[in-house]
């Protein structure tokens, strides 16, 4: 059977890549040797990280007063080493808090110092954005969400804004082209657009480094890592090699510009086939609607349940709601084909006009 | 060509679990989907997890008074994350200082408590264990490491005392049997004898957590980790799935028993070889050679060149000695063929003979 994946994260990946990845398994690069089993600090793996690094640069338009890291951890980690990093014990740095991510990175932020909340939705359950930011000026940082996973809402500008700005973009990475300088901070969990779990990116911009006094865990230590040139440890080698080879099949699919395209083109699909249907009704502002996560409800519980079983006969694997909020969600990821969308759209139409 | 790898780690994993993570890239347990393209929170994914636990549990044949955690950031974080969770800051916890990881364990255990080193080798550069340990009474733990990868020591029996016994086990897990009930955590980086690079392995006993006083970001909290079963955030799950096949791999071989028999054929094969050739010297005091890592020089930096460059010609990698102690290192973790290790003793016998 064709599977549909709809995955939220981890993903869906380009054929290619799952293909070229399987053969480094078997002999990486014909060295005889498989990906799993070389070492990290050998030509082999330091042309993999280096290419990966490189891609990052070229794609996001960054100069040398950027460092590129592939760290362990998740993001979930980096909701901790940015404030251990960047926040004096007695400073403040704006959040925003607009879902589930955003408030679990506060939460970490409020262990290391004070944390203005710059703007929240959680007024309407976290289905819009708010944008309209109260930072206060000596804020060590502004930290936002591009991309809010679970709630199916995503920022469509860059905040505007005098401090540093600290951006979490895990699910929405490399779908578009974007202002990358206007950045001190990127960080990104690879599972979505940009590989497999188990490796972070964190992109960092090093002018805000070295101006806390807290004394911080080397290993927690970005200066460190960019000291021993991003191999302060044994990296996650292979994870680090499946993002470099999603890397390059973005830049061999024409970059930014044409993913942002075609991440248009889905989200056309699947809004214009929602709004069109009264049975499934999306739950979030139009203005805010992402272009990654579509979240959707069905009346009752009963006819979601039926349209999920029938969305598991098609193949159809990631369709179900996270578990906080509940409901349906697509997930239409870069490497997800428009005939995915297009099946999805028509199982909808179907069902509906069997409930008219 | 055939080649030997005697990679330090990450290293050499077994033919049968390369062909079948290779597999679960195509296709996973037949679900039509990649193993890098499902999500975490399915049944397939803990399935996956479930099994690794129980391969762990059993291998060590802990009871439920044990948790089998998986954890991002290498075994470099829970040098870190150790004393985190288990240091108050005025207390003391006891380490030995046997080689270049247990130092770095120390370096960052002193950020958080004090640390009294228990006993030291760093007068003879580490080629021996200093077994006689001065343990304060008082300590919240001893930490020492079972095996030194780089300077080739391995303790051959567990340190006796009345504080909780912490092991770093990243290069000699699951070489042998072992009472491991005796330990009150265990950690070990996946990539030498459990699988590849990306995941970490630490086995708590539950009743050392809860009795510091720190406030411990969720993210590194070990009884955040045991409350939301081993899945706090998004695990590294490809690495979970090649370490869960390696400890399959392992239980189907013969479990520790075996794996510890074939590893003394290995280091017998190698150490009477090093033993038996003039040119060739074993670096580190004879009682406490390691099973896993044979650390040893030649009589110049040419012939040392000279040999590396036939081992190169023959296959054979990861010979160089790590880059802090220099001379040369054949690792021999469990997936190594004895035929390898043959292999390099003909190597060794042909250069001797040519140099005689």
């Amino acid at each position: 059977m064709k599977m549909h994946n709809f995955n939220s994260g981890p993903s869906i990946l380009p054929q290619e890549v799952l293909a070229e990845a399987a053969n480094a398994i078997h002999n990486f690069n014909n060295t005889g040797l498989s990906i799993l089993e070389i070492g990290h600090r050998t030509s082999y793996f330091e042309a993999v990280l280096h290419e990966a690094q490189q891609h990052v640069k070229s794609l996001m338009g960054l100069g040398n007063d950027y460092e590129v890291l592939y760290l362990h951890g998740g993001a979930t980690t980096q909701f901790m080493q940015v404030p251990m990093n960047l926040l004096d014990a007695n400073a403040t740095a704006a959040y925003c808090d607009n879902g589930i991510w955003g408030n679990k990175a506060i939460k970490e932020a409020k262990l290391f110092g004070n944390v203005a909340v710059a703007a929240s939705s959680a007024d309407k359950n976290h289905t819009y954005i708010n944008k309209q930011l109260n930072i206060p000026a000596n804020s060590a940082y502004l930290h936002y969400t591009t991309n809010n996973t679970v709630e199916g809402t995503q920022w469509h500008h860059i905040p505007d804004t005098e401090v540093p700005v600290i951006a979490d973009m895990s699910s929405d990475i490399f779908c578009r082209p974007m202002d990358f300088n206007r950045f001190s901070l990127i960080y990104a969990g690879a599972q979505k657009n940009m590989g497999a779990a188990g490796v972070t990116l964190t992109v960092i911009k090093k002018d805000i480094l070295g101006k806390i006094s807290r004394a911080i865990p080397p290993i927690m230590d970005y200066r460190k890592h960019i000291e021993a040139d991003a191999l302060l440890n044994t990296p996650p080698v292979f994870a680090v090699y499946v993002s470099m080879l999603t890397l390059r099949w973005i830049v061999n699919n024409g970059g930014l510009v044409a993913m942002e395209q075609k991440a248009k083109e889905r989200a056309d699909l699947l809004y214009n086939a929602l709004d069109a249907q009264p049975l499934f009704t999306p739950t979030v502002a139009r203005e805010d609607r992402s272009l990654m996560n579509a979240v959707f409800v069905l009346p009752t519980p009963e006819l979601e349940k039926e349209f999920l079983d029938l969305c598991k006969q098609q193949g159809m694997v990631g369709v179900k709601g996270h578990r906080s909020v509940g409901g349906l969600r697509v997930s239409m990821y870069n490497a997800l084909p428009l005939s995915s969308v297009q099946a999805f759209c028509d199982l909808m139409t179907d069902f509906s006009n069997k409930h008219a």
